[in-house]
Formats: structure tokens, C-alpha cells, sequence
């Protein structure tokens, strides 16, 4: 069948989406607002960029609130750094917890029982449960719109990338140590555990 | 540890963004030329970015070609729409023979034994084999660095979507009959069936 997306409701598109853009890294970013007060939450709609510079996205979508912005886009406007701390199977729950609506001044570090750890090359800390983080400064934000579904994509140049020791090897992630979780519609989720390899064909003579 | 991303090549910062952001989506890209030939391409850098306008991004790396643009690229600017197919099981292998590289004027289609279907909303074919494919038109080029390692953005705007009918229901994507796969570091890829859910806490009273 065809959708055509004009004749369905926003909601339903976005239920489209996260059904069909599967499965989806999951960047868990940390943050500071010009206070200092701290802030963590999960974004889905993230991925690699490029590696020179070396760089990540993520998407934060237009939120209820008076300015339509989440903590974490005003938290990078007013101080932009943040790291992007990747989840995995021992720390989904706690991931979870951090997307909670909580008042701006109250800290997801606290309510998910997560320790902040000092970062190398910015301010922010990173979570110190999480076995991967970039430590990233601001690149650039693109705002595809401000009306609510809209959202603004944010750019993050990373400086610096902190690996848990016994997940890296010969300059590779190691998938078994790492146990990694992806994000799927509605409430899923998924452990990547079912895993094949194809190597690229080479082009005929 | 910390990784001094400054201190290795760029070729190892890559192996790290790709074992460290997964499980990747697939974007199963289909462009078309000037003079109409057929281009199909897999990207992995790749997301959802948002419903309003339904949004999706996906970053081409710049290639040792000539002027360093991929075909796909090079298609987006000279006729600017294109599918963003979704892959799955049972279009794995035919995915991974896309990303073969071959001379702009070969289409991939023959190469990997796949039929063009005519899209409703644009100029350029889908995938037929493709359990789901996102018509596009090109909503903005970000471009983040045209060295070697950098890449550009290309944000498309959707303006029709393609389900194979048994993939949705009340507005839903189907994960068991859809069966999507995703991106790992190095060859790997997985299936995604080991799933659970988590439901989002509320705020505390």
C-alpha cells in the first residue's frame, strides 16, 4: 500500500517512522545549564556522521514546554558541550529512567542512581556507568522546524572518546564485551545478539 | 581509557564510530541521473529526524572519485528526490551487492538482480523488493567537510511511504513479518529478534 502522509495525523507518522527506521542506536547525553545543574536523556533518532572531524547527530524533537525546547537543547545553548554516552544491556533500565520528565533544576544523574564522571577535554561529565562516551562540543545546530514534530539536529564534534578497557582491542569494539541495545516502535527494544557477516563484493573485471 | 582522537588516523577513528554506534538502520538509497540511469546504494548513517515535517537524514562520505562525490550524491543534486528503501532478511544479500562499486552508468538494479518500481509521489523508482520505501524529495544539503573522512548530510523530506500491505496494522509497523536487520562494525550485521520492552517511568508526584 501507499501512505500518503498528508492525510494522516503527525502522530501516526511519527509511529510510521519508529516502526520502520529500525534498529536505532540510542545516544544517552549528558548535559550542563549555565547554573551547572546536570541533565541526562535518551535520543533515537542518532547516528555517526563522519570521521574527520570526527562527528555525531542526534535529533532533539520540539518539546511541550514554554519555549518548546527540552533541557538538553537549552542546556546546549547555553553551554555547548555535552557527551554522548552510549547504553548497553547492563544499563537499559537506568537508561529508561532518564527519560522521565523531571523539572530542569532536578538531575537525572540522581534519579537513576547514575554517578557523574569528570570528562577529559570539556566540562560536562560523562556517566560513568556507560561503557562508551564521546565528549563532544558543538559543531552546529540545524533546525528542520520549530512547530511541534518538528525538531532541531545537533551536530557534535567529538574531542575525545572515553572506552571501558576490556571493550577495545586492535583498534576495534568488541560487540561481546559492549553488549549493545538498540531502540525499536513503540516501547521496544532489542539486545544485538543475532548476528551474521557479508563481506562486500568486489566489482566484476 | 581515554582515546586522544587527535593522535590516531583517521582510519581508526572510523573502526571506532562503527563498532561504537549500533545497531545501525539501513538506508537503502535509489537515485536517478540526469539522463535517467539508475543508482541503488546502502548508507548506514542513517536516521529518523523528525515527523513534522517527516524527515529522514543520511551521511555520504566523501569518495576517491574525481570530485570526491559518490553516484548518489551526484544523482541528489542533478535530480533531487530519491527512495530511502528499507532492507530486511530476505533482501540482505541483494543490499550488499549494491554497495559494490560500479561505474556511475551501471545500474545497480541489473547488478544485484533487483526490479525498479515506479514511485507515486517522485520521478525516481523504489525498490520493489524493499518492504518499505520512503519517497523523498531533497530538503537541505549539509555539508561537513568535503576532505577525505568528512562527509555531506542530505536531509529528505518524505512525501509518500510504501508498506508491503501484511507489514502494518492500526497504524503500526509489524516487526515479526517486517524482519529488519542492522549495522554492526566491520562486516557485521544482525537480526533483530531478541527484543523485550521497557515502558517509560512518570514523573514522581
Amino acid at each position: 500500500m501507499l501512505i500518503d502522509i498528508h492525510a494522516i495525523l503527525e502522530r501516526d507518522r511519527y509511529k510510521l517512522l519508529i516502526g520502520a527506521v529500525v534498529p536505532r542506536p540510542i545516544a544517552w547525553v549528558s548535559t550542563m545549564d549555565g547554573a551547572g545543574n546536570l541533565n541526562v536523556a535518551p535520543f533515537s533518532f542518532f547516528n555517526a556522521v563522519c570521521s574527520n572531524p570526527m562527528t555525531l547527530m542526534f535529533s532533539v524533537a520540539v518539546a511541550e514546554t514554554v519555549d518548546g525546547k527540552k533541557d538538553t537543547l537549552r542546556n546546549i545553548e547555553a553551554v555547548p558541550e555535552f557527551v554522548i554516552n552510549m547504553t548497553n544491556a547492563a544499563t537499559a533500565a537506568a537508561m529508561n529512567l532518564t527519560a522521565t520528565p523531571l523539572p530542569a533544576t532536578q538531575s537525572e544523574f540522581d534519579w537513576a542512581g547514575l554517578t557523574p564522571a569528570p570528562s577529559k577535554m570539556i566540562r560536562v561529565p560523562r556517566v560513568a556507568e556507560a561503557p562508551i562516551a564521546f565528549e563532544c562540543t558543538l559543531q552546529r545546530i540545524v533546525t528542520i522546524s520549530d512547530l511541534p514534530g518538528g525538531a532541531s539536529v545537533i551536530f557534535g564534534e567529538v574531542q575525545g572518546v572515553f572506552v571501558r578497557d576490556d571493550l577495545y582491542a586492535n583498534g576495534r569494539i568488541l560487540l561481546d564485551a559492549y553488549q549493545p541495545i538498540g531502540r525499536l516502535g513503540g516501547n521496544g527494544y532489542e539486545r544485538v545478539t543475532n548476528t551474521f557477516e557479508m563481506e562486500r563484493v568486489p566489482a566484476p573485471e
